[in-house]
């Protein structure tokens, strides 16, 4: 299933992508993209729902984050051998591990907001891993029967805060509408390999970022372990995996984002995301 | 007012410190110590209350965290002097910022859990303030009126995990039970200098912390203006404005927490926390 929440920004309602290429409400039926229906047997029961009856949505209504009820939003630094290459730095030891703001998180096709001081606002198309059950010192063996499914993220990131305004990326990464989620949650029954999935992102046309989730240095399954050695892993938390090379800071000269380019991106079987960029208000 | 929530974990209900010393019960008057009560509006509508004549809440019961609904547990790093010194660190020039996971958060008594595999837990006594409404690009001035009040943090932390474990200390300060907060929110009206309060933690009835807000490099205004330019805060977010000297990781040799020690802290006018240190399951 491809789940997805639709409408206002802070009043959004559940949904999904249904077979025919139509959005079908799902108000009524679950009371939202969220906590239990995140477990397999809420997602087992939403399959038993007879989707073609449902109401048809607006094909041009907005989408909000796919899912709700995030209480964490982690990254995974560094996880791609090409990227820490192009950033200057060594593959860590063992995944570097970062929060996101929650409050960071918003609609694939939201706009990226430049923060009033920004000169370096850069892009980072990644795997999100959506959890759907409580995980808990998980083995790398029964990790991915946590996952609800998988989305698209994009784990805009603003190079100065991040690294030259005194220790901790996580100022770098939490700004307002720095994290798009979506467009849709694909269940994880949907997924076959998360290690084999085409992944690219476009700044105005131009490819940026072309790789491949194959060339993640720790794979899904190792990064939830590893996570739940630490904490407790909660249905609707999202998992941001890193990225592959090609994003702004690597460039030569770096090339950042500004008001009036359009990112699009997207991850092979995940569906796209595309942004306008506009300054801060 | 010192508002608090009273009940079981996860199933925490609304209430209050009366004047008499009794925990009074606020359900069916909010829904909970979270989101719009907190605005000036709310807490001014909570002091209209009649609490002489609200139920009783027995003595003994456990304290959730003084607040529901967090989305941000926001840390200011070594922002005391002293603190910094003891930690090997310069005074940073702008304030450190680190998110700790919202899943930490537990009630003001909770036990310390200590994570299978940590060598290194520790304690930091810590003002908390608690956001009460929207704040995005608030100048200094402005800043405190964004404050609904303030709470005892305990910003439990695990050395080895934050700094040994490949790199950004948020993998160290987000384990279960990392952060106790309350036992109340000290509305901002009865806090006449946030920056003047004695603070102090002891370990099995030694005192290890005795300091004082009074020597935080970077203020609570300063603080929440600070992080309003990278970021929206929201009502509910929690900032955990640093730590005094005296931490365990400070002291030669090392101290750290073992299951059986006691933990208690305190700061003048919010209250006080005790915890037991237990092994994890």
């Amino acid at each position: 299933m491809k789940l997805l929440r639709h409408g206002a920004a802070g009043a959004e309602r559940p949904g999904l992508l249904h077979t025919d290429g139509t959005i079908r409400d799902l108000t009524g039926i679950v009371p939202d993209i969220a906590g239990d229906v995140l477990s397999d047997a809420g997602l087992s029961a939403l399959r038993d729902a007879d989707v073609a009856s449902l109401p048809v949505v607006a094909a041009d209504t907005r989408l909000g984050p796919c899912v709700a009820g995030t209480g964490k939003f982690i990254c995974i630094g560094l996880n791609y051998a090409d990227h820490a290459a192009e950033s200057g730095l060594a593959v860590p030891p063992e995944p570097v591990i970062f929060m996101k703001a929650t409050s960071a998180i918003v609609g694939p096709n939201d706009p990226i907001i430049i923060p009033r001081t920004s000169e370096k606002t850069d892009w980072e198309v990644e795997l999100g891993v959506i959890i759907g059950t409580r995980a808990k010192y998980a083995s790398e063996a029964d990790a991915l029967k946590h996952v609800a499914g998988y989305a698209v993220t994009n784990d805009v990131s603003e190079r100065a805060f991040q690294t030259e305004r005194a220790g901790q990326w996580t100022k770098g990464k939490s700004c307002d509408n720095f994290g798009q989620l979506g467009p849709w949650l694909v269940t994880r029954d949907e997924v076959e390999d998360p290690q084999n999935l085409a992944m690219w992102l476009k700044v105005n046309g131009q490819t940026m970022q072309n790789g491949a989730t194959r060339t993640m240095v720790y794979g899904v399954a190792h990064v939830i372990s590893y996570l739940s050695q630490f904490m407790t892993l909660h249905p609707g938390d999202v998992i941001s995996t890193g990225t592959p090379p090609g994003v702004g800071m690597g460039m030569k000269p770096p090339r950042y984002l500004k008001p009036g380019d359009v990112v699009e991106l997207g991850i092979e079987g995940l569906g796209q995301q595309r942004q306008d960029v506009i300054a801060d208000a």
